[in-house]
């Protein structure tokens, strides 16, 4: 079961406005835009993107970590521990 | 005149890619992808667009700046290396 | 209580250690070092640093957050996850 | 001959700066403060790096890359445009 249910139409929106940013970009690189100005448009999407893990992130924690923690024995909030902060250290180096 | 003309139809092809990537993210969360599989696929499709920016980055130096440098006086070659640094701590920011 | 309490030496090591390329860092520069020979030591310095980072979510979300969910409330918990995914946004625009 | 010859003494103070706060890092986990704190103030310090990082590059474009732009032949002024981004893509990946 996803962690993210309670906010599934939130995330989807947010992907919808991502998805346009990226049509934008393609426009304005077929547009011929100056350089600097795609970058902070490529920044802004970024930012956006990394907005969309955060929520994933803290909808795992607080529905997907929290449960194995609340109903697993302590090996499976271990490993979902582990599991959540590798996803971090993705999220950090991407 | 936009620095990266050489190599518009490869940013555009990038940029087609991400906009697959950020689709296939709407979909995985529209059909209850698992949070970390989301992540993974979230860091995948950050990563592209960093990639898209240092292109962009690169082709900027190699045309825009080199210009400002070799056509223009010393101030028109500051303010250009001064606008890539702000543009690249937007990006390292994002 | 703090969560890292189990590897803390290894966390002072770390410092230790990211303290000793800070110092490298600053021996480059008095010496006129080239530029991009100290960019990567930054790099280097910076992953390190990061690196710390992520030891200390994984100890803070092993112990802290799962002692909120196995003894606390449902509204500690979630308090809990909020706090940890407000520092992981700060880490994550440093 | 190093870019940031103008700026050393700035540069050598940041550094100072930054391995103080290192060296606050482990305090702090020496004495087992709150891990939340302790990562706020690593995110500070990573900030602190990355500013460090900045200048560099700003000195390096302004006067590495813009003298082999100026003196050299277009060979050589690619080749440090070339790596100056490979040093940006390690940054960002930091």
């Amino acid at each position: 079961m996803a962690g993210y249910r309670n906010e599934k139409d939130q995330l989807l929106r947010r992907l919808r406005r991502v998805e346009g940013q990226i049509r934008g970009l393609h426009r304005m690189v077929d547009t011929d835009t100056y350089c600097i100005d795609v970058l902070t448009q490529v920044s802004a999407a970024t930012k956006a993107l990394q907005s969309v893990a955060l929520h994933l992130l803290e909808s795992h924690l607080a529905h997907c970590v929290h449960a194995a923690i609340a109903d697993g024995g302590s090996a499976e909030a271990d490993a979902k521990v582990a599991e959540a902060t590798q996803a971090i250290a993705r999220l950090m180096r991407a």
